[in-house]
């Protein structure tokens, strides 16, 4: 943290400030500047908070230096975490693809995806049971019910399950049939679902928020780690901006940005994202040539008649074309 | 929902959307255009999902034309909703000011600022007993001790409380103290917690969403009056934009464009908007000039030592002067 | 300008950092903390570009300490700057109104609009001559024959002219007419255009652009001073967000925050922000509350046959009311 | 244009949009829908301005159906626009590549680039002699002396060159030496710019604006090619957003949507998105993969002490691997 003090301020201003700074058990450091001066607060333990000092007389600005987290931080582990499930490992090199539908519909439904997913190459199965509708008048999800369809294909596909939990109430029973359970971007920073997701045995995608800096986001799965959970997916699935064109802004460049901060996998959802076919299947190829660790993405049998998300599921035959670029694109681009 | 086809789409593909509208449920009306047709969805009850259209075949746009949103809806109602808490009424007319601290952090702290704001006109007292905390590390509140202390500063000084309720889990127990229930910004899409509060016989405060549109808050505010709690204060607090000189740009539109969608009352936190002391004083009389109906702002004893938000909490001097200046200002355009 | 190092940097990397700094004649200051070094830069003028060291072996940030501005800026200049036009003065604490319709239609309309909010106590008129459009098949203003009806109604009125100019061929002409100079959102950084400002003896109103930081908008201030003409007058009117509700969101934040960092009056267009009349009204208060220095509103005398913005333009008789509104308020909050 | 008018609007209310409609010459077609009536408006030639309806006595809402754009949609031209610079095509499915320095600083600086830019198979040589800057004390460019740099490495390495036009006072003598003039995200919107791009013999590069809409950067696009000239490449740069990991955020939906709606083609900048070349490398890869019809890339012989922008430059080495990705990237996605 440093205090950047305004021009002109006084003696007794910076001694109050240099006061306030110890009194909290920290060390202060003045540097004396061309113009003003700046004081340094060294030797705190986790985060201090600017706005302790913000309002002191004379004070003009306050600038974090170090990032509050340290569990998620590649300054404390260096190597890539890597997190292994079924077959697919998030976080050495490879490029797991999580496919399925938005939300689970039916048996059949969900037999005939899985399957369709499966032969194209997808390593992992999503699908909704319990659905965070913007809505309360639209389709919550089949629940439990939805739960079993999922196990059901994955006995007969081999394909680990990715689903969503929506709140502590429903986390034992999504923990019991999910490989890999999913916190969305509403809940991003629903404290008490991260810290159940934290003392669960499951790994955990954690979607990005829609207006989420990243340090927030990261500060998110640091509140998993915490609990004793290392196992967390970063999901980047677009943020909220002024456009029009697509439902979402895909932020690709935060997927350098968190692995360079990080040592978690960082995978990346163009469906929600776009909210368009048409913009999917190019951004799939774009997250494969970035050096995304993994990519999700929507497929429906039918998403003419889907319940929700229709028009940013691919159809399987649209699926199993992207897969072959994507692997394709992810051969030249792998090897780092 | 107006379905826009594309320039020279045929007429088997017009008859398809047409098909594919009324196999749902719905009477489709085809609109010939100059150059272009489209066809209106009539007789939906509730809300159509563009994404059952957006994909089909010579199909540009889907536009949605009805509003989701029913029982907040001014189309329902077209008196205000009133809601009465201790003296204060939202919805009236009338101004009525929500202060406290951002966090309770003593018995002693809770009362010398309870009197204060008493003092200087508050009809509320506010106070964080559970804190939603970016980090794992900041302080999270008292729990139910905080509660306690808040219980102690109504018995004193007779003002009625508002405390946010961060999870379904505590829900109970916040309710046994609180006056009035707040849902924070980050949960205003955790539905479970909106069902639940939606099941409370308290009134509820729900905060807007960092980067929730006003269709959305209006739907989360649905969630609510559908369990059959009608007492919903909506409250805007800033959203999150691209701009450095504020923690959030405080959106005065969004009450003016609420109150004309909705018979809910709609009041504004300039406080957590701002982050900053010397822009919370000229918005909150921005506030009272606008015609909101009602104001929540931070005060603390001693904002230097505040455990949260320090920067953002006004001196009680200062809120007694801005007290003055809101409650002239509010005569001058309060009568409409 | 603070350069952080990387946890473990080494000797090697600091030297090297220390010495990049040195061959651009700054002062390096090495500042050792508690887990990382630090190295500030001293006596540097105007400002040092962050690019420079982002990019060096063992730097993980680079953060700017002091405002890269100087003429526009309160340390070098503690009182406001005072612009006097006709009887308004912005600067001094008065709040003068600009009002008039967004563009110039014909001789009639001007008077009848002029006459109209002379009466009800603007002291400034507004009206555009040449017009900004987003398609070139909008009406694009009336040119010189438009500056010559203003100038009538300025003859008439008495009231000094404020109108737009649009790139620099058309200066001289604009100049010639106008009292004030408008350089509007899409120009902000227009630095040809600023820099014919800058030497211009006409005050400029200087809007904000659709995006622009706080910075960059006092950056673009200070082309106009820094070719001579210190008459700049700051106007806020929107910036583009999310939000759907409003055509902008009026950043009212801006304005306690760009008085604090200049001299400069800063104004408020409500008119632009909003988009809708239902919007300018609460709005036209909020800003009066606020302690602008200024205000810009649209009236048109028949908004609904209007040639561009007729929804955002008060009726006559609207206007006549908000003003009664807005000298009532400004009486409470205007003695600082 | 649909006019949504209120539930429970009257026969009266209805008539007069009628009326308003009609009289300003377009055809009013009356929907009556399940609850309320809407009003379709045909027979308009260009776009109908919203403002004009939006104010009326019972309308509720104005949609606009059509787009207001016509000589860059692709509903006017089915096939793509191809674009010959050189050996370069944009439009034609190829991918070809423009690099170079931000600033042209000398004329060794701008050989030594233009050389290996063109080794590692650029197909055109940018370069900035006019720089828009955000400080009036930054380093401006060299002028017609950094031209004649940009022809003389032309001269030496046959590679066409791109370089920004910053005013029309300048635009002669640009165009004079330039093979592609580009017009920069601050004057997307210049109108007078855009009119004299627009009569110019030379393919320009109009790169978006930092908050605009695909559809204002279309109008842009229509401005240039109303007055005459068909070549026009769109360029995506990144959009500003409430994010800080990046300097912009790219966004890459945008160039499937762009070439949805027009014939023109898009070409992406991820140097200027960034701002950071640990994110360039992966975000060029992504351009190449999404279908982009082009890259402009930022390279430095010595980034460190580069006089703008160094940051983002990538080293020539960086720059040689990056496109051999590219176009192996390119080999796959490229043939549809």
């Amino acid at each position: 943290m440093l205090i950047v003090m305004e021009k002109g301020s006084t003696e007794e201003q910076i001694q109050a400030a240099v006061n306030t700074i110890e009194k909290r058990g920290y060390t202060a450091r003045p540097i004396p500047g061309g113009d003003r001066v700046s004081i340094g607060i060294l030797h705190n333990k986790g985060s201090v908070d600017a706005a302790h000092f913000l309002g002191l007389d004379g004070v003009k600005e306050v600038i974090p230096v170090t990032k509050p987290y340290k569990l998620v931080s590649r300054e404390l582990q260096k190597e890539n975490t890597r997190i292994k499930v079924g077959d697919a490992v998030f976080g050495n090199g490879s490029l797991p693809v999580i496919a399925g539908p938005c939300a689970v519909e039916s048996r059949e439904q969900i037999l005939s995806i899985a399957r369709s997913v499966k032969k194209a190459g997808a390593k992992l199965f999503r699908g909704g049971a319990f659905k965070p509708r913007t809505s309360p008048y639209s389709f919550q999800g089949l629940g439990e019910e939805g739960l079993q369809y999922l196990a059901h294909a994955r006995e007969e596909t081999g394909l680990p399950i990715v689903t969503e939990v929506m709140d502590v109430e429903n986390f034992d029973i999504v923990e019991e049939y999910a490989d890999v359970v999913q916190i969305g971007t509403r809940n991003m920073q629903n404290f008490s679902l991260l810290r159940r997701a934290g003392k669960s045995r499951r790994p955990v995608v954690l979607k990005r928020g829609m207006s989420a800096m990243l340090q927030e986001w990261l500060m998110a799965a640091e509140y998993i780690m915490e609990e004793g959970n290392p196992n967390v997916i970063l999901c980047e699935r677009g943020v909220r901006t002024f456009v029009r064109h697509s439902r979402n802004t895909l932020d690709l460049s935060v997927v350098p940005a968190a692995k360079k901060e990080s040592h978690l996998p960082v995978i990346v959802d163009p469906s929600h994202a776009s909210g368009v076919r048409d913009q999917v299947v190019p951004l799939a190829c774009a997250c494969a040539a970035l050096g995304a660790d993994g990519i999700m993405i929507e497929v429906h049998n039918n998403p003419d008649e889907a319940l929700s998300d229709g028009a940013q599921s691919l159809y399987p035959k649209q699926f199993a074309d992207v897969m072959e670029k994507i692997n394709a694109i992810h051969a030249i681009v792998g090897q780092k």
